[in-house]
């Protein structure tokens, strides 16, 4: 009786320790109805387009790297009309976009590219397959 | 003299190990270069709204998961247009992208859902900064 009584408190201390495990990972993950899901198009003055290229990378890198509510800034340039720039932005949630733009990186991008872009446009998003949104991208975080 | 002898051996064999490690990484990696990256620019008749988006979710689903060559499909609808639909598409080099197209699971996308697109635009794309990828994608597969 005393054995089945340890056994029964040993998977009681499992269950609450997996519980606690489990709690942990959900307040650090994402949820798809606050996230702010976006594809930015940049027209560029083409006399300035190395320049801007080379602050976005640095900017977009930064802001991936050093805020956690940046969840995903990913810039990309039409193949045939590289003047034409897409950004995948995805941000964690509202507070977290308006803290970017507080950021000392971003306020840098901002200013210094604002004379060479000739028009802007920031289109909000849906994601349609929001629960698969981490295998849709696990190929390219492995780089396999 | 002989313990030397035994210590540079136990390196040469670390070195030989670690070197086919890292050659068999990047054999399963890809390359920026290869890749196919595009945007997708969809219209879909809003009589067929809803039937198409299920169909393409299960189609994308479907492609990322059985296809290594398909690194992500990222499927969108913008939020104040929902008929106009965006799809981040990439594709480990041109074989990938050809053998995607023979697949039952895009054939049957294709055909069910022909008359159902009103526009379709596929632009092809270029990373901004190829080597930090997996970075960029980083909290999206682990969703945190």
């Amino acid at each position: 009786m005393k054995l089945t009584n340890n056994i029964s408190l040993f998977f009681i201390a499992l269950i609450f320790v997996s519980s606690c495990t489990q709690k942990s990972e959900n307040e650090n993950s994402f949820n798809a109805d606050d996230m702010i899901i976006r594809i930015s198009e940049i027209e560029i003055d083409s006399n300035y387009l190395e320049e801007y290229i080379s602050i976005l990378k640095e900017e977009s890198e930064a802001s991936v790297r050093l805020e956690p509510g940046v969840i995903s800034i990913y810039p990309m340039f039409q193949k045939e009309n590289p003047t034409e720039i897409r950004i995948l932005e995805i941000y964690r949630n509202k507070d977290a976009y308006e803290s970017h733009l507080q950021t000392p990186h971003f306020k840098h991008y901002k200013t210094t590219t604002l004379a060479m872009v000739k028009s802007l446009k920031l289109i909000d998003m849906e994601a349609i397959d929001e629960e698969s949104m981490p295998e849709i991208f696990e190929k390219l975080a492995k780089n396999e």
